[in-house]
C-alpha cells in the first residue's frame, strides 16, 4: 500500500475511533508498512487535523502505549457553530403559543448535531467518561452525537418503565418550573458501579429534570463528570438548581406579540 | 498543501458529507490546487473506500455536476457485523421474565449503533429519502446513526403531545400483540409536504407500530421508500401487518426454562 492511500485508510480509522489506543505495531501489521513509515503518515495526519481544527493525535510512550485520536474543536469553531444555530433560532416563525420556542427541526439536523456533539465533546474533553447519560425523548439525538465523538455509549432514562428494560431503579422529583411530580426510570444494568457520566439534556428551565438526572445517578453510584445543555432559559435563572452545568445557547426573551425571540451564547462562551 | 495533507483534508470532508455533490471548483478553491490534482486525489480516494469496503465517490458529469460520497459496506461486512450482534444477543443473561429479550445496551452502543446505521444505509442506498422516520425512545439511536451516514434529518414520532412541539397530528393506532389502542403525534411542521422517508425501528413483533407509524406518514402525504427494523421476532409472523420491511436479526426463541435464546440474521440475507 502507498502512502497516498495509507493516508486515506488510516484518516477514516482515526475518526472512526475516537479516544481508542491503538498501538504502532497493530498499523504496521494492518497496512504492511514499515515503523518509520507509519509514524510519517501519524505525524501528517496529527498536523492535518490541528490545521483543520478537529483535534489530534496523541502519542503515549512506552510499551502500553501507542497513538489516539482526541477529537477537540477550536474557541473560534465552536463561536462559529454557535453563532449559526443561533441565527436559526432567532427566526420569529418557531414561536409557539405560550412562548416556547420550535427546535425539532435543529435537533434532528444531521450537520447541526454532529458540529453541537462535537463542541460539548470539545467542552468536557478533558473528563475521563464512561457514557453519556440524558432523559428522553429529544436529547437523545444530541447525546448520541456526543457519545459518537468521543466513542462511549449512550444510556436513556425513560419517563416510564418498559418490561423490555428488566429491573430497573426509579425516582420521582419536582419539575422545576411546572411543580409537578414526575418519574425517571433506568434499567438496573445500563450502567456499572462507580462509572463516570456525562449528562446531556437539549433544554433546562429550571433544573429539575437535570436534578432528577443527577439524583438517579446517585442512586447508581455514578461520578457526574460534566452536565451539558444546548439550550437553557434566562428567565428562570435564578431558581435555578443545578449551578455546574455549560450551555451553549441561552434563550433571553421570546415575545409572543411582538413576535420577538432573543438569543444569545451560553455560558460555555463567558 | 501538499497532496499528503490534501487526501487527509478531502477524506474526512467526504466522511462528513455523506451524499452530498461538491463541484470541483469547490475543492480547487479550497484546497488551492490544479484541478487535474484535485482529479487524481479523488481517484486515490475513490480506490481506497472501494477498497476498504465503505463505499465510492461518484463523479457526477455536466455544468451542475461534481463528486459524492455514496457510502455502502459489502455484503460480507453487513453479515461479519449481523453475526457478531447475533452472538451478543445470544448471551442468556439477556432474558427477561415474559421471553422478552434485553437489547438496551446494543441500542446505546457507539461502535454497533453506527455499524448498523451502515448497514441500513447500504440496504436503502437505492431509494432517495428526505427523512429518517422513527418512534420514540429506543429506536432514536438506531434512527440517528441511519440519517448520519445517508445526510438526511431525523423526525421523532411521540407517544405523547408536548407543548414545545406546536401543532401536531396525532393518529391511534391499535397495537398488534397487545391489541391495545395507542397514540402516535409529530409536529405538523416536522415533514414536508410529498417527502420521501424511511421508516426504522428497533424491533418488530406484529408490526401494528411500523402500521401506525406508515399511517401516520400518510397523513403528511409523505413517500415511506422503506422499512427497516433491527430485529423482529419470529412468531409472530404469520399474523404480520406489514410485508415489506428489510430486518438484519430475526430472533427464533426465547426459553425461559432453559435459559436459551436462538437468533438468525434477518430477511435481509435471504
Amino acid at each position: 500500500m502507498k502512502r497516498s492511500e495509507r493516508l486515506v485508510a488510516m484518516t477514516h480509522y482515526f475518526l472512526n475511533n475516537p479516544k481508542t489506543l491503538s498501538s504502532l505495531p497493530y498499523f504496521v501489521e494492518e497496512y504492511q508498512a514499515a515503523k518509520s513509515s507509519i509514524s510519517e503518515d501519524i505525524d501528517i495526519i496529527d498536523n492535518m487535523f490541528r490545521q483543520m481544527g478537529i483535534g489530534e493525535l496523541k502519542t503515549v510512550a512506552g510499551a502500553a502505549g501507542g497513538v489516539q485520536y482526541i477529537p477537540d474543536i477550536s474557541n473560534d469553531q465552536a463561536t462559529t457553530i454557535v453563532e449559526h444555530l443561533i441565527s436559526q433560532l432567532e427566526d420569529p416563525s418557531r414561536i409557539l403559543p405560550g412562548g416556547y420556542v420550535y427546535m425539532s427541526d435543529l435537533l434532528g439536523h444531521p450537520t447541526y448535531i454532529r458540529e453541537i456533539g462535537q463542541v460539548f465533546a470539545s467542552a468536557f474533553e478533558h473528563s475521563e467518561i464512561d457514557y453519556v447519560v440524558t432523559v428522553a425523548t429529544k436529547g437523545i439525538p444530541l447525546a448520541y452525537a456526543v457519545a459518537q465523538v468521543i466513542g462511549v455509549p449512550v444510556v436513556i432514562i425513560r419517563r416510564d418503565p418498559k418490561v423490555t428494560e428488566g429491573s430497573t431503579v426509579s425516582i420521582n422529583y419536582v419539575s422545576g418550573s411546572s411543580r409537578k411530580i414526575q418519574t425517571m426510570v433506568l434499567a438496573k444494568r445500563s450502567i456499572e458501579e462507580g462509572s463516570n457520566v456525562l449528562i446531556v439534556d437539549d433544554f433546562m428551565k429550571a433544573g429539575g429534570t437535570i436534578q432528577g438526572m443527577k439524583s438517579l445517578m446517585h442512586e447508581f453510584n455514578a461520578n457526574v463528570k460534566g452536565i451539558g445543555v444546548l439550550a437553557e432559559a434566562e428567565d428562570e435563572e435564578e431558581d435555578r438548581k443545578v449551578q455546574d452545568y455549560i450551555s451553549l445557547i441561552r434563550v433571553m426573551e421570546v415575545d409572543e406579540i411582538q413576535q420577538t425571540i432573543k438569543v444569545e451564547k451560553g455560558n460555555y462562551f463567558n
